[in-house]
């Protein structure tokens, strides 16, 4: 690696073990073996199993691997969606998921406010059968409170509820068992490359795709029954990203080592320093004005002139993240991962004192 | 990397130049920066440049970048097929895409021979929108030769052929010319860890995926005009399996470097040697009857206890793939990739004698 460090909310800085775990896949020729060897099979069992514990995922959950978040939302809409779908929309990924229920001609519907703005109105069409929300959007730093997501579950019992988990596992404790369906992808917390996306799902997901499957298709070889026929055995049904799933559940592994409450308390002091560094600034403000909804994660602030901070870290080597789309020339995003160590997230606190 | 020798059709034996360029990939940050960078839109750009050069591919056919070649299975059936195609399946591989259709609830239909046999019947129904066919079976061996594919052109003008080239590219000779669509995996004949799947489509398929578009889903992120507009920005839809793109684009300029011609010289060479070895064993035959369909870079034999075979060759740190699905207690199969030196396979081929 390089000598820069990358704040950037995904593709981000390596996890600091990447390279070490790297060096022995390649050493214990994991890119070589068969997906089908009882090695490899074993590999998958490992990582499902520590990322069951890290995500501290009660019984009934099954993860699957796909390749992306945006794959993530093809299947969900393909094997869960008969009609319609709604979805919560305040930035530009929670807008996207709405866009490609959209695409797959379902008759969505969306409650959209402002990028950043609190939802007021949390009422639901009665004919929609799933709700995708966002845990932490990423283009502009906002987070869903638990209290909201348990409210949701309180007043939406028979919906399924898809929660994006992207950028948010595992620094943010999440309840699962207040929703249905969650999905990340590994470049962001977990500091791995991009081309991973894992999908949550639990039993009344497995049953909603069955009984569709009985009058329509769910596609290919990731229906949801095909993908629990192969994932019972700790397969997948193509020869997947075998890499990525190894170093996925040694990361894991490690983070498990290091402890969930000191990585979760790091992440909130991290955020703590970050916001305080912001609001001492003369030309930075947070952009999402609600307290409790700025994202620990992905801290996001508008600026004067973001191009001239980005490049002043640039030149000391920092990487910051720019705003995303029409939020460009208006913001600064920093992402706060467990990667990020605190030393590095105060170096930074204190050079962002040094300019303007 | 082991000491070990993976002579398995895929996962296989790294390409040669994997590790170096692995760590060039590191030093550069291409896992950390973002994917709308320049810098990786430069990367997608000589990638797709070095495998149109080393593909002899003809201007007017593009290259898109998906995850496996079982994706673009489904995404042909997705974006291609309204109501039927035709596939020839002699083998497990060319059977499962005639599955994918199925699985979309499409009417298609199958001329189907013994695994490993020729087909005397080319005769494909008049509603078959799209055909099927498969270069280089990987599961046991056979090749369609070029003149087979030509009279597939002649005989059918209008319909679409989607050619299957899993572990033929780039060490078998293809005439793009005569196909409208193909696709690979990169972990077979380039020697890649698999999470990347490259498919290659023609005009004729963007009109008539823009035709279906109009009338029907082609699904969402992965529709081919959405494929089409990021693509023409040497983009993709969402943040793609990075790494992947840039190893491919590196190896196939080496392989450009080391000359098309001797590649395939080599391959042909070491193809004959196995033969040879195969036909001077007493307890070997070849598996396809047809020596003019015998594949080139699989060779594929019939072996009287492969078990005993392939664990001779473990003990000495070489890895033989096993036979695939039925024919696991029948078969050896010997990968003969770019990657595999002409000294290793001779080593191969003189240890094949020690062995009843």
């Amino acid at each position: 690696m390089s000598n820069k460090i990358y704040f950037t909310p995904g593709p981000t800085q390596l996890f600091y073990t990447f390279e070490e775990h790297f060096k022995r896949a390649l050493a214990l020729d994991i890119i070589s073996i068969s997906h089908r060897s009882s090695t490899f099979i074993k590999i998958v069992e490992e990582t499902t199993e520590a990322l069951k514990e890290l995500l501290e995922l009660p019984a009934g959950y099954d993860i699957y691997y796909l390749n992306s978040a945006n794959e993530v939302w093809d299947r969900i809409i393909q094997n869960l969606v008969d009609e319609s779908s709604h979805h919560f929309a305040n930035g530009a990924f929670s807008k996207k998921f709405y866009d490609f229920a959209l695409a797959h001609h379902k008759s969505s519907s969306v409650t959209e406010v402002e990028d950043g703005a609190i939802f007021s109105d949390w009422n639901i069409p009665e004919k929609a059968e799933l709700i995708g929300i966002t845990k932490n959007e990423t283009s502009i730093g906002f987070t869903t409170t638990e209290k909201e997501l348990a409210n949701f579950r309180e007043e939406n019992p028979d919906k399924l509820i898809a929660l994006d988990i992207v950028s948010a596992a595992p620094s943010l404790p999440i309840d699962f068992s207040k929703i249905d369906t969650a999905y990340f992808s590994v470049q962001k917390a977990f500091g791995l490359p991009p081309g991973l996306g894992v999908w949550i799902v639990n039993e009344k997901c497995h049953e909603v795709a069955q009984k569709r499957a009985t009058k329509t298709s769910l596609g290919s070889y990731r229906s949801l029954p095909n993908l629990k026929k192969f994932g019972d055995k700790h397969q997948t049904p193509e020869t997947p990203n075998m890499l990525a799933i190894y170093l996925l559940g040694k990361i894991a592994n490690d983070m498990i080592q290091v402890g969930l409450k000191k990585l979760r308390n790091d992440t909130i002091y991290k955020a703590t320093i970050l916001n305080q560094a912001i609001e001492s600034h003369e030309s930075l403000n947070h952009f999402v004005a609600s307290k409790e909804h700025r994202s620990k994660t992905t801290i996001v602030a508008d600026a004067k002139d973001p191009s001239k901070i980005l490049s002043f870290f640039e030149k000391k080597g920092i990487i910051l993240g720019s705003g995303y789309g029409i939020h460009k020339k208006n913001h600064i995003r920093i992402a706060n991962f467990p990667t990020h160590s605190k030393e590095s997230v105060e170096m930074l606190c204190d050079l962002l004192k040094d300019i303007e």
